[in-house]
């Protein structure tokens, strides 16, 4: 598969998440099988954003995922925006229903419905609540994990005095949603403000972290918004304020989805398969008998007692003491993305060594038994700065600051397509205007992914019309 | 509310779950919001299973909610037991779709589907797969926690080489059920085997845990079956064997659910509302300062500091310094069933002392500040053996094994009516015919609950038909 990742980046990863193992299609269109490995990825990420919302006072809730129809009709652009993918439950028990029932592609309705009868006074509130569920959106086209009709999420939805603390809490999520995305997944994000034809159906500021794949794509990987008090209006979240008057509540909602698993999978990836960071690998270090093994039981006895080990260090850690051969093994727990592999065969036995091998290295490297605890933890902990590095070179090398004009901007895209190269990302200037924005897309498909918060350079006129630049924007192809 | 309990149970109940803030209502039929209180209850108790789970080499894993109603109808028994329940997507984006998508009420049939394409040989097995998430059951009639149209859950399903293998999971997975119910919950179970007519839709053996609550009825609080050849037949789960012939694996599925809930609250909940048993309680320690409190800041400053010890030691702790009475604030605390009150006054202080309460206790107990720490980890430990202890004392309370024939149990029936007693579980020999059984329900309701592996005694002749008894079996009327 040599440089099937460059020349068909699509193809490359759907073969690297079938030969990992980590999903499988099901026979309901657009809606996919979470298999052990893929499954558990999003298990050490679930542990981390929930220890991470209960450090801030959020606390877990669950609520029912069948929606009544005309809860999504109260807010005018939030039943324009999810009405398009909404599955309904129509009969039940053998009998029709006498309202449809929304599959729940987001619970602001449910939710709001509920804040409206749990909020009377600001002694309510802050309310800050968090779900962990599965969400649908009946999606036209889909790919395993970053888009599937049916997927798993957690929704974070928050009400306030007013409008200084809900817009608190939105920037505080945006930023926990940058640290673990970077610190656990290794993922290098932008994070800035969507423009308003990007924002989410209801909110009044919508915030992102974008993260580029190694196509130059860009994924959306986590997102925040402000809703004012639009859905404290039409679901009627009112309250006896400090001046005694009834007024509207503030809200958030915020979000981040099982497609960060896809983009784990396209910003580490390479053309030998899954590359995986250590802190959310299922299996961390995998141990391999080689040479003539079966002949020496010590070989085993010697790297069961080194699994024993690394496993009371708190590591995941496999014994690949089955019958294929070490070359067949080696492939297999690559295509798997394990970042450490370390083997033992009677030479290194008697040298008391092993030998060991980073996921993302090239060369082996030969430790002695009484340093290798220590060696493997600081080798995992380097792995994991090291992806984040690499992902960032990968990111830096594929974003575009010079581009001044829409001529510039389709010329750089052809003279990549050319070369085989990818397009990347695009750091223009924009009016703030629409227009400008639709005009980009139809022309190039690019799309504005975000207004950084912090951009490599301030651009000064706008790529399309030429005024003066309100905004410095990212614009890229995006999944 | 003094009595409501033995008065009205299911007023009591009801009652009791919203003052102590455990759930809420929801504008879909039978479908329930867990509040945060209640939810954290299912945290605590998904926590503690699926650490077992993972210790017994079972895998997290997650298949989509949409199953083809094509799925059901390959296993006869499977689609009889549960067509009059399934809630179907029949629309979705705009459009019909071209075959009905039931909600899942469990999945053994997108499971084996995906088993069928995932077991090709003996090497491939034991596969076992456990999955977290909502089921859909349409309920005619519904209860919080106990029987709702939706409800959270876990269902593991795993194949085997042959019958002794998966029969070895099932039971190993009842033993755990009950091991976690009795000790993380501290409700005691007979453990035992459905009989026929009560067998999960499909199966060739279902075993239980059963659980009678305080009001003489019977939750089953978990269930395990071996489902022989049948599922493996319907979706063709066929491995090639040690001897190279292609045969049918043996499957099994094991599950519990939210229900689990409901049954903590009518095993411990007492007149004054709801008793949590430490393990599983969301505050497990309240603080509360007394007397002239705001005078002497030194005492909230003395709380702060017990709080934080408690918590270093890994105690779930809340100090209530709101501005509401030292009365009010008890009564709440013990409304939400908390199962330690620590007080602390101006002369607790000055004596460096506080005041301890246990939820199922009546009397307080002064301890003093340098040994509070050891008492009160000693203390919740205590109570959740005194729970569990408890529950066995009203469990055996309720006890009936001296009854022999049907005119007996209905004597016994009128005489708890007339006395305002709980009719309780009647140990009963059974002829094995399902004549008798149907005939016990329509007179009396009561329906077999299990036969346990352990009875209290060996009953020697049928309740019904007098003939030899084949079995000892519980009957009890439940929920």
């Amino acid at each position: 598969m040599e440089n099937l990742q460059k020349q068909d980046f699509s193809k490359w990863y759907l073969q690297t998440i079938q030969q990992a193992d980590l999903m499988d299609y099901s026979p309901v269109r657009g809606c996919m099988i979470f298999k052990p490995d893929g499954y558990e990825l999003w298990e050490h990420i679930q542990k981390e954003f929930d220890k991470h919302f209960k450090a801030e006072g959020v606390r877990n809730a669950y609520f029912p995922m069948l929606i009544p129809e005309s809860f999504f009709a109260k807010e005018k652009d939030h039943i324009e925006g999810f009405s398009p993918e909404l599955p309904f439950v129509t009969e039940a028990a053998g009998e029709p229903l006498e309202e449809k029932l929304a599959l729940r592609p987001t619970s602001e309705t449910m939710i709001g419905h509920a804040f409206s009868n749990w909020i009377n006074s600001y002694r309510d509130l802050p309310l800050e609540i968090n779900q962990w569920a599965n969400v649908f959106r009946w999606e036209k086209k889909t790919l395993p994990f970053l888009r599937t009709s049916e997927f798993l999420w957690q929704e974070g939805h928050t009400a306030h005095e007013n409008e200084e603390d809900a817009r608190t809490r939105t920037m505080r999520m945006l930023t926990i949603y940058k640290q673990v995305v970077e610190g656990l997944l290794a993922i290098p994000v932008y994070d800035g403000e969507k423009t308003p034809s990007e924002r989410f159906a209801g909110a009044v500021s919508t915030y992102s972290i974008e993260a580029m794949m190694k196509d130059g794509k860009a994924v959306q990987a986590g997102t925040s918004h402000y809703m004012g008090t639009k859905f404290a209006e039409a679901f009627d979240i009112k309250y006896l304020n400090r001046d005694n008057e009834h007024v509207y509540a503030h809200t958030t909602s915020w979000g981040v989805s099982t497609r960060l698993i896809g983009a784990t999978i396209m910003t580490h990836g390479d053309e030998q398969g899954l590359v995986l960071p250590p802190r959310i690998a299922p299996t961390q270090v995998v141990l391999i008998p080689v040479g003539p093994w079966k002949k020496n039981p010590e070989i085993v006895e010697k790297l069961e007692e080194i699994k024993a080990t690394l496993i009371s260090k708190g590591l995941r850690v496999t014994l690949d003491d089955t019958d294929n051969s070490p070359g067949f093994k080696f492939n297999e727990w690559e295509l798997k993305g394990v970042p450490m592999r370390i083997e033992c065969g009677p030479r290194d036995l008697e040298n008391q060594q092993v030998m060991t091998k980073m996921r993302d290295a090239q060369e082996k490297v030969a430790v002695s038994f009484d340093t290798l605890v220590e060696f493997v933890v600081s080798q995992l902990d380097e792995m994991q700065v090291r992806l984040l590095e690499s992902a960032r070179r990968m990111r830096s090398g594929n974003e575009y600051t010079h581009i001044n004009t829409l001529d510039e901007l389709k010329a750089h895209i052809e003279e990549k397509r050319a070369n085989q190269e990818v397009p990347g990302w695009v750091l223009i200037g924009w009016d703030g205007t629409e227009e400008t924005e639709a005009k980009i897309k139809e022309e190039t498909g690019f799309t504005t992914r975000n207004i950084p918060f912090c951009p490599p350079i301030e651009k000064a006129t706008c790529l399309v019309s030429g005024k003066p630049a309100k905004y410095t924007v990212w614009i890229a192809r995006a999944y």
